[in-house]
């Protein structure tokens, strides 16, 4: 993430702190410990944060009206340079706080230096980084509701297609085609739901903590966190500038994305192999070989998949930088920004590619039928069968298992067995078992209650989870 | 986890699935693949789980009320032998589910083969996990409210005892340790909530899912879940049976538990060092040395902050684990019991042994106010003094900065120079000074607002603790 | 790993250290940092290392030929009480060296007491770590040369057994399955490769260190590392007691180990499903279900590809917990043992499991055949086909996309296309383009160059590979 | 890494696999899937392979001599373009790869398409990343060598010069500040060894294996790989495109030099804090406070524990990204290079900072040597002396400790009891006490054997420690 060449910088002492100094930054360290590279990202967060500030110490007196109206005015213009290009950023100065600051006092004079009172750049960056947070969050939020709208309208399309459901890889059960999708319907809900808990952690507001242990100006927090749209104001100022744990929660919290995503992949990886052959990916998700003529590659499930390793070690980045830090701030945290970037980047670049491509996915129900009637796919049907017939389930089993040892030895599936075949193992099987237990439609039909995989409960599944989107996203 | 030494089991074809296999199960790999040596500790969940379960069958009519009364009688008989350590655990019975079903057989007869009707081990596993997780937390929650309602007791002694703030471990300000142990109370007050957050998504029950697909039994899921107090039922059964987000957001959690157990334990580990001596540790939480005879070591603390790395393990294991699954329940999933049960002990012995060792610290004092005294730490006050007087807080900055390296210079601290001194930098500051500024207690004081380290705030901040404490544990 | 009970212990202050000490050691406490649990794994070791630290001490004249005796004869007691299993653990005592030391205690009288003289524990068990490290190093060395040779002979009698070989799980270019078998047995000994790279740095002696800065006894450490079969005596005291980073190596070798075993494992079980069927796994490595008669599951590569992500997590355990420790010995570093144990055990269960079940692998040569023939394997050899006669590989390229296009249309693979479709792409294809191109031991046999899959190329790999095997365990 | 807004890109088929395709990739796919705004970074490796490659085709008769030197002119030409910054970096072409041979062919027409003849994308880049971190390793070394020798020179100058050895963060027993630093010294060492064992298993050629299963053209792999200083060929070409061992091999050595510099971080950090005031780290290596004119702050040790994380985080991604991956390459690989180039990044950058800054710290002898005569640390040496007069050390450990225990009573150190106070603990304790156990000359000068922290053998180690880097950068 840092470049691997370090051009030199000036070599002064800051204006910020220089006063004990005896000696310049060595050129080499003020670019090793500068952050602009990366933390002008968050100008906007830091904009209106300092805007609310400068709102509220005129508020209480600390600022006069003029004085806060120019503030607001230079920062405004400020914004605009940036959006523009026009804005020049220097490493000289540190961060983004200290860019924009410098250009403030450029712009208005003496007037940008009162901006900075009664805070710290300890608790500025702290409540930029949530006021950050909170947006992608929503952003995030966005994506996976797009995402959750595409499965829930193929899985209609689809709550009769029915294809082979596997453990352990093998195959175990008929499903529907859609109450798969609903599975995945169901990951992504939950991830839902953790951003939204996490949101709630995010939005408390630490500034006025000042460097650690507040300020003696007469500040008025709740109106700050007011304008700013917080929940709440930190309850203690030594914990709101150390505490990083809403970047840990995210980062939790997008590794869970991340995996359900892989699974997802894995899966449409092997549906579209050659082998499988379940799902066909339109061209403009795939790309082909250099080398290979022949070659349809899944791109983007795969290269999610690899991503998921990405935030995990976003994760455990973040989990490592805080273990076993004494309060209150430390340089250290300045290290948090990077893997909470990248993995807010990555979960919303998988999500956007995720939700373009799974509703343009094209099943071939004919290749799901015809593997869901291979690998003895109904024998818990049958074994079901019998025990309606009076056997209790372990006997069942145990003369189900016959008949399919039968089966591959005389590579056929239990369907394709003779009746006479069928009741040498059990005289309690008549011609009905065909119609009632071995076709996949009998299979899945009889799945019926809250969570199975019958084309009704898939049905009434579909219309919950509207209702369930509307209410999580209210 | 696993034992290095494999003790051979017997060598024959498994009851419970043999029908279709031509060889014995590999004595190795029985052992290898087994689960009962760690899954037998939810035993109580499985039994709980078993008798809502036949409690249900009867409802819906699979089994007669006298079925389910011996199953219940059957399953209450072997919880007692289990408990008595009468039980005989089998490896050869792979897992605790197959063991207390066998046993069940063993008292009962026939009946207690039915009692496996309309579920599969993949929905039972997932169901007790899920009941096992749900009593760990709430275990859990009483431990963390030990451990703040600690704090809050000790934070309530020392509201208005003085010691020095760091940031990056340099002396910053003077701070109250009160409000020190303040910001530990709002680190675990997040922590309760998280855990209050995950175990809404633990308390919903995949019992009935049956092995992936749902089962052709008329079964009341709804029925089921309310008897053993579950909000819900799931949604799906291909999801239910592979989700593991639990497991993963509480190892999540108490990633985080552990991270400020880990900062709490680094700043005892400092403070009880000879060159801190903040806080004296009880003997009685310390070990000293079998060489060095006038040790006297933090163990708990350090033990404490040397188990994060497990947790944070623990949560990288079950990430690892379930990236890249295809649906539904793989044999992976074995996998998911070990990293989570330890993370279970290891926060509830860490959390155990703190809220013990918390409220027996001994705060030295004397000690913190001369740390306090040391190190420049009204700094700020000085440069806030100026601003007051009319200086913008930049230049403000800039004077103080001289008059600390001329502090550095003699050897002393700003109080300690004179006044001429002081003036000699800028003719604003007068006598009053030391007063407004430079003492300890005008220093703490003034931080008088939400957050803020002042005394009177301290104890605002405690008592709205034990109000936010009641609501949220309600 | 720790229970989660905690019966209590007795309550007195530790005969070890307890001189400076008012209050004797709190029960659950002395629970909670005892450590015989699990370091009574390495008694052996922890003899050995006693019994050589009393020679030596006996050569310098420390102790007496008669002392050194009598510790001697008595630890080889104590060690065979401990593998009779007559030997009783005391948690009081808290760890193997101290139960031990004491037993010695006991049974010689005040000679025990004088076995500690000039060491420490810290030395002590870090010496104990390593001794017992080596073992399992070479033991695990053992399991994979078993493995690899496995390998060996499975391929060697597949060398021109064709099989489709993949690039994004999308049919790329036959290959044989000898070759295939041949990039396991590369990454298998990369890793020999990597463990005997960590064997060297394990091999270090710190005995002599004494708790952190040496001893005032006239010690020989070159001496008691010849003993002990040492390389070297660590050159640094206080590095030497506080070093773990051969136990992170071990676990990032062994991470690597189970990465690769989850690669083969993914295999495996993509092989056996009844989409691929290019494998059977002989039933004795299998297990069934108990709610679905026809399941064969690969329960060993499934449980291994699981066990994956707790080896990950081991090594993040250790990684964290080194992270920021200050010099030298802290308690921190008891908890290096249990993420090592783990690893060491979850490795040597998984290659046992693999050593077995490789050899034992039958692959179905006509699906893999079969396989080859579908998907346009050949494509590749087309387009050389085309470049031999003058084309631009880049153009040659675009024709057999083209020509793959239509057979995608048709549902023909490319030699099942007929010579005059071909031909409409280019007329530089003539007739012996199907015997030439298009069949698949034209194509495994063209690439016959080191490394390429050609089965002559292979022949030769194997035989290389077993000279290789030979030097590298020499 | 990636950014957060999704430019558009041109939307049509690409030249370079279009054939079979029927749609346009999607313009955000695209984007998402190319690599070259971070393949690029290796470049010079990428033209330096193709010249390898293209000499060797020459060779073996694939190329005219003319067509060689064409490309290697068109190549040469390139890169000056490249490293003059006018070169066109073009996301539509995917990665480094396409990029240069686009370029290539627009400059030499089509002699530049001959060049991909035997060889594929998927051996190239693993080519060009192996070259690419064998220098990368290279320059690592040379860091690591420089920090070395500055560690040598500072611990060269303080052989004598005593401070507190800690364990616990307790003081121990007294050592030498050249002890301390030399146990810095080993650490890296190990470091450096451990780059050179990556680095053998780095330097192996996989070009040649093209995509898989290798090539139809005649090549001559051992002649490239003597062309790019390669030791050896691959020996299998699946594993060769797919094997990433070597990157998370480098991940892991990085993370332990992460590991140490952050445990030497830790022990700055104290150091330097108004409690320890050990060491004083120069003003150009650390930075101040926007906010307290009193700052003056450890930035770089801060920094680089913060970014220990990091490396951490990286070497999960990677482990992540392998697990489970079938053969030969999939997309996921693509992910292999950020998590690699950043760790490579955060290395070199702390390295280089602390290289600057170890040489230039400033201990303070006389507040180590107060500190060391604090704290009890000559407690060792008085049992010691005891057991010099006949008690076994137990016993003499119990005497010690009571008599701490006075002095923690009476508030002074063992050396400043009175000889009676001492006496009434043991009468074995003579006037000689004070000189031969008591003072720290004597404890250290002492603790006289290899390893030890008498000033002699640190010497003696400072001169094996130049040796050993002379053999080992041989």
């Amino acid at each position: 993430m840092t470049t691997s060449s370090h051009s030199s910088t000036q070599n002064q002492t800051s204006g910020m702190w220089g006063g004990r100094f005896t000696e310049a930054t060595d050129s080499f360290v003020a670019e090793f410990t500068a952050s602009v590279q990366f933390d002008q990202r968050f100008y906007r967060q830091d904009i209106a944060g300092s805007i609310a500030h400068a709102t509220m110490l005129a508020k209480v007196g600390v600022l006069t009206e003029q004085e806060r109206d120019d503030i607001i005015q230079g920062l405004t213009e400020i914004q605009k340079e940036i959006e523009e290009g026009r804005f020049e950023w220097r490493v000289d100065l540190e961060d983004v706080h200290m860019n924009i600051e410098a250009r403030l006092t450029d712009r208005i004079g003496i007037t940008g230096k009162k901006l900075h009172t009664g805070r710290s750049r300890n608790d500025q960056v702290a409540t930029d980084i949530r006021l950050y947070v909170r947006d992608e969050i929503d952003a995030t939020l966005q994506l996976l509701s797009k995402l959750q709208k595409g499965i829930l309208s193929l899985a209609d399309q689809h709550t009769a297609t029915i294809m082979p459901g596997f453990t352990h890889l093998q195959t175990a059960q008929p499903v529907t085609f859609g109450h798969h999708l609903m599975a995945w319907f169901e990951m992504l809900f939950r991830d839902s739901e953790r951003l939204i808990d996490c949101r709630k952690r995010v939005n408390r507001m630490p500034l006025g903590s000042a460097a650690l242990a507040g300020t003696t100006y007469p500040i008025d927090r709740t109106y700050t966190a007011q304008l700013l749209g917080f929940d709440t104001a930190s309850e203690n100022s030594l914990d709101a500038v150390s505490d990083r744990d809403f970047a840990i929660e995210f980062n939790a919290a997008a590794s869970l994305i991340m995996m359900h995503l892989s699974r997802m992949s894995e899966e449409l990886i092997l549906w579209t192999s050659a082998q499988f052959k379940f799902v066909n990916i339109p061209d403009r998700f795939c790309t082909g070989s250099s080398i290979m003529p022949q070659k349809k590659n899944p791109d983007v499930p795969e290269l999610v998949r690899g991503k998921t390793g990405r935030v995990y070690g976003d994760l455990i980045s973040l989990l490592t930088l805080m273990k076993g830090q004494p309060l209150a701030y430390n340089k250290d945290n300045q290290e948090d920004k990077e893997p909470l970037f990248d993995a807010i980047d990555t979960v919303r670049g998988s999500l956007m590619a995720f939700a373009d491509m799974v509703p343009a996915l094209v099943p071939n129900q004919a290749e799901m039928r015809e593997a869901a009637l291979r690998g003895f796919s109904t024998a818990t049907d049958l074994a079901d069968y019998l025990v309606k017939k009076g056997i209790a389930f372990r006997d069942a089993h145990e003369i189900v298992g016959k008949a399919v040892a039968l089966g591959v030895q005389e590579g056929k599936d239990l369907s394709e067995l003779k009746l006479e075949q069928l009741q040498q193992f059990s005289d309690l099987i008549s011609a009905d078992v065909f119609d009632k237990a071995l076709t996949l439609e009998a299979s899945v039909s009889a799945r019926n209650h809250l969570g199975g995989t019958a084309p009704a409960q898939v049905q009434a599944a579909i219309q919950r989870a509207h209702q369930r989107l509307e209410q999580l996203y209210a």
